[in-house]
């Protein structure tokens, strides 16, 4: 493999990595769901009141999104009335320590 | 300060943080761009080259708003022709490390 095509082929797979990377992080409230969950289980209504300024609307649409980015997973409880709790997959569960990082970059250029 | 109310300035300031580390990560080419520079000075020409699948009008958006932001740094030298060079700012180095990180997120979730 000449070296123009395997820089071009590592180009590709950064592009590639960096586009899934953002996929999931942005979304104004995608990370803040993820903090809150954590290592925890939570159920639906612990989310609602612990993120208070998202919209039902847009927290149903974000958990969604990360359940289908196989960040997060839903299970439902056979009881009454039906529980539904939120946890990290293990994949999830793999790159919270860098996903926590990422309010360092932040605090460092609210810095004066 | 009460336990509710320092939990509630803890949540702000997180929130704070994670805000201002998407306006510097989130935007389809701005990650793609810091890696480009990375430790070097770089030309606008020399970064066109080196991410041909972005459009001259976003390039030129996106180093502005990276500028704005304090990422980079814009230098015009004096010169015939006119030379013009981007580079990370002192903040932008120092964040550099985790930003590079980044990609182990995406290739993670990429994996079987």
């Amino acid at each position: 493999m000449n070296k123009q095509l395997t820089t071009q082929k590592n180009i590709d797979a950064t592009q590639l990595a960096l586009k899934k990377t953002l996929d999931i992080i942005c979304g104004k409230w995608r990370l803040y769901i993820i903090y809150q969950l954590g290592t925890e289980a939570r159920r639906y209504g612990e989310l609602r009141r612990m993120i208070p300024d998202v919209s039902e609307k847009v927290l149903i649409q974000e958990l969604k999104a990360l359940v289908s980015l196989g960040v997060i997973e839903k299970k439902a409880f056979n009881e009454v009335p039906p529980r539904v709790e939120y946890s990290l997959t293990a994949k999830g569960q793999k790159v919270l320590p860098t996903l926590l990082d990422l309010t360092s970059i932040g605090e460092t250029f609210l810095e004066p």
